[in-house]
């Protein structure tokens, strides 16, 4: 937690994973994010993986930081109150759709410089879920060993979605102080998935070749880095992106005469063409492999450190949470007490400020916790009106 | 593009994915964004893809609507020209090592409020890169059917780094707003990549279980999700993820009858619970296959789209390329003079924001293609210094 964005406040309603990571950055930067849910609990609210109290171990984390206000959003009445938070507080993330209670225009009649950014499915508004745009991209088409298509586990599109519609609310509001105009930023899941194979050229490289690129398995393209196997069968990815890094692999891995024979054998040299030793990894690989396979993990890491060579192990997830560089010792990490009663290391920001103090990560709020207090600050209404509302089932508290 | 941000400028400095994709965010929404480069590109400068003539069609994309100044970032001068753009500008994004001479203490001495946003591997400053913080964090053994762990093709980690750089640029120019303060915001991949784990719930449920999730191949954690074939053979990704969704996909697949059955057996019902249907997964997926595999996927498509079920066949990038709906007829694409000489739909961003016009995108630039002007815009050098700077090989031009 940090306290770049102390003095904005926006509303969040939404689900999953996309629209509650936007909230999620923006709060752990320190603005003020509330999000609207059902009384009890929105569709995301019981995801897996869950306690066997059926507490959500996701919703928990994904909605750290944040206050919770619960409605009754089938009702009229709720749904006029969210959209009266909307208006009052100025600032709405939500993947709630296009054209509903949530529109644009119905919003922005009481708050003409109302900015929304809204999450979407397909750009015209048909449902769409990172799963589905993963597939309709091409991706796991190329990857694995083939020939079976492989589906990514992390939530990459939503995940790079969610830090882009939090980065659009910045620019939105900075476009705003210089126009006082409102305006909606929509962002679907659909343009982000082809519009990154663009930026990363794939649309051109496709077009190009008319052909799409062979699967490479766990190979990297257009370079020299692949997983590979130590003598004590630790399985270590490699990459080389610098001519440093290959002199000094070459160097750690005692291969100077035999690439050095290669060269000769094929004509090109090596040190300075990241696509050559990619063009090359037939005689390449097997000859670094076999270095590899004859050292262990240990004896090649040190070398590989101190040549500055990148390289990691594989380990599972249970791994990588149990070790202190990662997680108990790294300052990202801290206490929270989570509404599942279960602790564990709990994430702040990503991003560190050597300028300013980290503040301890926060903990999700309870469905409701902050209703009272929010309708009352922010609308204006009184104790014994927000009791008529929870007494009607309109407003929830946690 | 869009001109959110106009009247920021921002001086990139790196290369590879995180950082450069950062520098085309901010570019796409209006900033001015100078990208500073050794004279003939950086290390990224010839990444694949690359045309016959090696010009690379990932710079290329990755790199949009950014002005380009070249300089001999080997030698004290080219540095000093860097240092001074950067301390003019105020605004900075880089991956170069935090301790050289683009630390924030150096650039900082000549201007209090620089906000230098820096992507890093590790947090401690040892290099990483987006494959080796993947396995190290333990999805490569969450993905495809195993036992071999499965890299993605996507650079993830990368992507969402840039993104959330990007954001974490706008959150510092909004805190010195009110300050006045400069400040440095490092955003280290592992650190991106353990708080997803744990964002996602990750972290929470391995320490709690005490064990890793098992692969699930091409089927989502804890929902009903997964690939399924069509009598004709269409390979189709399905997820259901309200109790709308379920409800509709039984009903277009003549299911209930065999639902009820099996709920029936079970002594459960589905309807509400996607924890309960991950579960029963042994029994749903092997009828639902079933009644899939009995139609073609046009008539299924059909009746899934009235149905708002979330599915979309597999395809390869050379098909989504292809795709009108995506590419061709996508407002997000437009044509552009790419450096390559080859013409091919160009990516805006990835936003849309319907009361502004979208502006066309724009290309990547030479090398060196800003140099002349930059250095006398922003550094104030004359003509004749250029000129001496270019003589001396210090500076380059486009």
């Amino acid at each position: 937690m940090y306290n770049l964005l102390n003095g904005l406040s926006v509303i969040e309603a939404s689900s999953f994973v996309a629209s509650p990571t936007a909230g999620l950055y923006l709060a752990q930067m320190g603005a003020e994010v509330i999000r609207v849910d059902q009384i009890g609990g929105g569709p995301d609210f019981r995801r897996w993986p869950v306690t066997e109290a059926n507490d959500s171990l996701y919703w928990e984390n994904l909605n750290r930081a944040k206050k919770s206000v619960a409605l009754d959003l089938g009702s009229p009445q709720g749904r006029e109150l969210l959209q009266e938070l909307v208006r009052k507080t100025g600032q709405f993330v939500t993947n709630f759709p296009a054209e509903g209670f949530l529109s644009y225009a119905k919003l922005a009649e009481g708050r003409a410089d109302l900015i929304t950014v809204r999450v979407m499915g397909w750009a015209d508004g048909s449902p769409a879920l990172d799963y589905t745009v993963n597939n309709s991209v091409g991706y796991p088409m190329m990857t694995g060993a083939g020939p079976e298509p492989v589906n990514h586990v992390l939530p990459a599109w939503d995940l790079l979605t969610g830090a882009y519609a939090a980065f659009a609310m910045l620019a939105a509001v900075q476009k705003r102080a210089t126009t006082g105009e409102g305006l909606e930023v929509r962002i679907p899941l659909s343009d982000v998935a082809i519009g990154t194979v663009a930026n990363l050229g794939g649309i051109a490289e496709v077009l190009y070749t008319g052909a799409n690129r062979p699967r490479l398995g766990n190979a990297v393209y257009g370079l020299f880095g692949r997983d590979f196997v130590t003598a004590d069968g630790v399985r270590t990815m490699i990459v080389v992106v610098t001519p440093r890094q290959w002199a000094n692999l070459i160097t750690a891995l005692k291969l100077e005469n035999a690439v050095a024979a290669l060269e000769a054998e094929r004509g090109v040299s090596f040190a300075k063409d990241d696509g050559l030793r990619f063009n090359h990894r037939d005689a390449l690989y097997p000859l670094f492999g076999a270095a590899i396979a004859a050292r262990s993990h240990a004896d090649l890491a040190a070398a590989f450190d101190a040549g500055g060579i990148v390289h990691s192990a594989y380990r599972t997830m249970l791994d990588a949470a149990n070790d202190p560089a990662l997680v108990a010792n790294n300052p990202v990490f801290g206490a929270a007490a989570n509404p599942s009663g279960f602790d564990y290391p709990a994430a702040g920001s990503f991003a560190t400020v050597p300028q300013l103090d980290r503040q301890a990560p926060q903990p999700a709020p309870r469905n409701g916790a902050n209703s009272e207090e929010i309708l009352a600050e922010r609308l204006g209404l009184s104790s014994g009106a927000i009791a008529a509302l929870i007494d009607s089932g309109t407003v929830g508290r946690g």
